[in-house]
């Protein structure tokens, strides 16, 4: 069944899990350019993330196609040791995912992300083209659905899903936008309303905020849709950090962004809250983004097991609400086999030394830097520096 | 070339990072249990993890066999599905290890661990005889030495030593205690005395504690060491969580153990700052425990590889001190690519609704309480329930 | 001169401290009723804290009438140990703030707050009634001017203003309330314009929030009174305490309050930020309540010293920014004596185990109970009483 | 009664608290030099501070005579804008103290503190005809007993000691250290021997360390005296700040020392808990020092109320345990008037943006350093001076 079908017969379809942050972490992926070369250099690790999320319960597995277009691969190209063309990391990360796809019931989606040719105010023409060129290969592979995510301007999401329809496919769409809106300051509720009428089925965010923050987002753009009366499933796939201090361009501007991200890992019980949270909001496609590793994932899947009336795979090593450590040796180790324990704890940080929240760096308060970012053009490279120049 | 000649020779030796943790996020270990029958039911996952640590620069692949002694593995049964051998983890943990360690330049350690029998007072000869049955599949196997690792009585480490140089390989040996040193009560000078007599030829600590207070365990062990005129190599594989708070019997007492463990996830800076301090202790086999991915290990690697002369593999994958981000589009965040930007950052959790410290769970101050665990009798699972009861 | 004179002249008035909290500490004032009888019990204490604040440079000294209406004081009647009349602790009040303003420059500012008549829906004329016999001890013992301070109602807040101009004197009103206006939802700027169509010269809040929260009251007061193209001056009259958690109904509902906010005590810098914005915003009248002690109202005095030529007594005994510590024994401490030091500063808790923020308690989030608290028949005890126990 | 009378008895003395602090925010002192001229300039400030010490339940007033010898007030003179006599100072602080004292049932005791002499290496002679100077008008005064208090170094505070007992009245004597010892690395089992051998009838500690800190040590003088078989009284009156992070040299080498430690205050809550553990150790002359306010004593008296009998007369304005706010109108606020509820609280900083710890100021870790600060020559100006250049 595809994916409109199980939205359409009300059932929950979980996403899947960041894979940037993780194979970071394992040692496959740069920070920085984010590109996922690893497809073709490194097919094995994206195939096994691919496997741990499948176990974990997600329904959709995203190809690793992140950055991929082929101006973001060219702007990013110094970092890569032996240039790989963007069709080929295309194609393999069409192949690793079908291939895992089939190991269990998954969807495969391909997906589209925000590029540099529209940073740069490329023409729409010269943008549609990139997205074209992404979208040959899934088509050529024969992905189940497409998702454009990570836009942070609705005119370049809009883009995207047009060509994107031009397949016939479903088509979801995602802003990795806040409460405050897009970077041209559209708010949540008309981002919505514009990515519908441009034919995205399935609406919402990822990216850039943690899930409280990205609960009131989807909460804003399904008003939205109702003020506009227009109906579409909605989405969301947020970060696994606690973003609390972060303005309105997220967690790139926090201090600890990308290497000092640690402390505010949100714990799987705090996934599970997040779930229930958004299975309550009326959002049925639930996963995540940057942070969220296999376990967060399961923690979707478990706490709405009762609703699905299943546990993933990945159960059989995980005891509901910590109940597998009910035979620990230590009576006090046993006393957290609990529930109400593990929704109460408020974990500590470890760290006394160390602050609870940070402001975010950038403009933040500079009216004139403000507006100028509102633009597009204040985001060129030189203009930026300058503008950073005369602000400090 | 084999362990010691490596050390002798004054290599530094990095070891590799916590696989039950990692499994367990990652889908295929259970927490509580802590088995490894990931070795037979998902070797693809075991052998993907292993390739990450070597990728990363770890010298050493201990074979996942953590927990794996037969009263061990039976006394977690229930919590299998099928009853897999204790012969066959071992076995298979061995295969994957050396499967993996030819693919680059590392050696194969066999490991064991504390056991069952011994905290429920079965005597010497039983207590060897179950080390002794996993020894013979590391000799069949043929792992280039063995580590007696995770004992918290310096009594039981003394024996897994004795067993372990029947084999006539070498062996290192590693605590989970603190600087108050073992459960019974004996200093860490005292316990490394201990473990060299018995014939260890590498002695530190692992799992417990952090690396802060894991670096005192091993000052102090060496001092033991040098009043006592002995000469051994000096080995640290500590937590990746950062546990001031934590009591003597390290972070098994803390509420967050194990689900809720995250705030306190070490930074790859806070990794490098340990690498180097455990270099100037004298420390030349340096690796990590619980909460130690991939990318810990690699900036064991990356800290040293000035002394050393060359980086992992995955620095491919990793700018030095964040280098990496020279490119960003944003200026604020191009400020970030520096080595005093990372080394002074002191991260937010982003929960301003948590505390910085907890109060460690367990027996704490009352004195009966406390002298009774120090008899092992304390810990048979009736006993601990009453006194359990008492105390509160 | 009088207030004014002094206002439209363009004169920054300082106005004191809270004099609750401070007598609390001292010994002379009940935390819970709050009531004034120190003034005919202990006149020495309170004329020292009026000495105190004349002498850290406050050009208001307000009369200790604070919840001295008649039906406040006989409401809290069981904790007086001997009934003393509503008129003798407004009289001996007066008598005070005049004997301590005559040893300076201050005026004497007589004060009426919100009233348990009106919250338990007593009529019109029988709250102004309340209002009138303070204002008769006003007239007699001639004050300068008068405040109507404290209230959460702008009703109430309009009809004591109405009863206080009757007198031919200068009327200054401040609400405690936050951004989110008043109790039954009025905002900011509609209560400033109420109150000034009412007769109040002087507009702005007091209490119930930090300085941040107080500022931006204020700001949407300005633009309220812009907006309706009404001239008043502004003031403010914040708390000393940080209060970034706390919603609609202030600190109160911090779980903290009253006997455990020591941990959010402003430090003498965080008030001369609060200074410096207040005046940047075009207030002028700028003193504290709850938690301001005289240092900190030396903080303003010394802050907006360069704009007023001169500094306050106090100063005497306190060099700007730290400067007294220049000759200390010790290098680092020296190293303290200048103002970027102390600007920048950010004081550690020293309570690793306490949290930053904490939720505060009520009715929150439950909708039903929000809007009957905005009627104010929901604030009869009995009520309150039903409404608290359905909630649970 | 006489104090060693009360103590014999086994009564409970309590302490006053910290003058210069509360009367540095009060307006009357200077941080940095803390000298005592305000008994001089402004009495009716001191005056009025002792009264509220008494009303909170001190059974012993000390003179305000901190810091008051004559080399400190010549050293500090710069200061001061009318020299006022080291004899002048002493004796106002006499008069008042003791014209309080006789408002109620309280001891008056003539207080010495560490001297500059000393800590530029001034001979025995010379230090000791510092104190004989004081000596001579506590005499002239016929105060009831003396102190000698706030020493750094057990041999200074022993020439106090000695001088002190040649007046034949009692002495009690204690020392501003933490569990380390005084600056010359005397313990403090040995500091409280050498300080009964000389004469003292009354040892413990005083400032520069946290309650739960100075608990510690007098543990260690305890174990001391017991060891020396010696008896005397034990006596603790510790800071009013939690600092958990400080050094060797306690509360000084804070970042926060002096201007910032507002998050650092002790709740009265806190205060009762240090009450009941110091009385539970054995303690029966406890007070407090810098940051006790009139209330922390009250919350002595009120813990200590049912093995003393009675309450102290400022309890009439403060229900035990918050009871007082059984009648506050909101629900949650009435449900704060019990212990439990006030024992459990965790107070929130309300501050975000800062730590739980700091990390001291001062030479740390640097051992030269340290070793020189044992010697007392390293205290000389220009010696630290040429040192902290060196350091850094």
């Amino acid at each position: 069944q595809g994916i409109l079908e199980r939205l359409d017969a009300g059932e929950i379809v979980i996403g899947d899990g960041g894979f940037v942050f993780a194979l970071e972490k394992r040692g496959y992926v740069k920070a920085g350019p984010w590109t996922p070369e690893a497809t073709v250099e490194h097919p094995e690790a994206v195939r096994q993330l691919h496997r741990e999320f499948l176990r974990a319960g997600s329904n959709v597995l995203q190809t690793f196609t992140f950055y991929a277009s082929e101006d973001k691969l060219e702007n990013r190209g110094n970092y890569v040791a032996e240039k790989i063309s963007c069709n080929k990391v295309n194609e393999a990360a069409c192949d690793i995912a079908r291939e895992v796809a089939n190991e269990g019931d998954a969807l495969v989606a391909g997906g589209v992300s925000q590029t540099p040719s529209y940073l740069s105010c490329k023409d729409k023409t010269e943008v549609k083209a990139g997205f074209r060129k992404q979208l040959d290969v899934f088509m050529k592979k024969n992905v189940d659905f497409l998702i454009a995510e990570y836009f942070e301007h609705v005119e370049e999401a809009v883009w995207a899903v047009e060509v994107l329809k031009e397949s016939g496919k479903p088509v979801a769409a995602t802003m990795c936008i806040g409460p405050e809106g897009d970077m041209h300051g559209v708010s949540p509720g008309q981002c919505a309303v514009q990515l519908v009428k441009a034919g995205a089925s399935v609406v919402g965010v990822n990216c850039h905020f943690d899930p409280e923050t990205s609960l009131e987002t989807v909460r804003l753009m399904k008003e939205g849709l109702q003020a506009a009366k227009l109906k579409a499933h909605l989405m969301i796939q947020p970060l696994a950090f606690h973003t609390p201090d972060c303005g309105k361009q997220g967690f790139i501007d926090l201090p600890e962004f990308p290497f000092g991200l640690e402390p505010r890992i949100a714990t799987r019980w705090d996934i599970q809250k997040y779930a229930r949270k958004a299975y309550d909001l009326g959002i049925r496609y639930i996963g995540g983004c940057c942070g969220f590793e296999p376990y967060h994932i399961r923690a979707i899947a478990e706490e709405l097991a009762p609703e699905r009336g299943f546990l993933p795979e990945a159960s059989e090593k995980h005891g509901s609400w910590g109940d597998n450590l009910s035979m620990h040796t230590k009576p006090w180790v046993r006393a957290r086999a609990r529930k109400q324990y593990w929704e109460n704890l408020k974990p500590a940080s470890g760290r006394p030394y160390c602050s609870a929240m940070s402001k975010p760096d950038g403009w933040g308060v500079t009216k004139g830097a403000k507006e100028l970012m509102q633009q597009k053009e204040a985001t060129t490279e030189q203009q930026l520096k300058e503008l950073f120049q005369k602000q400090k």
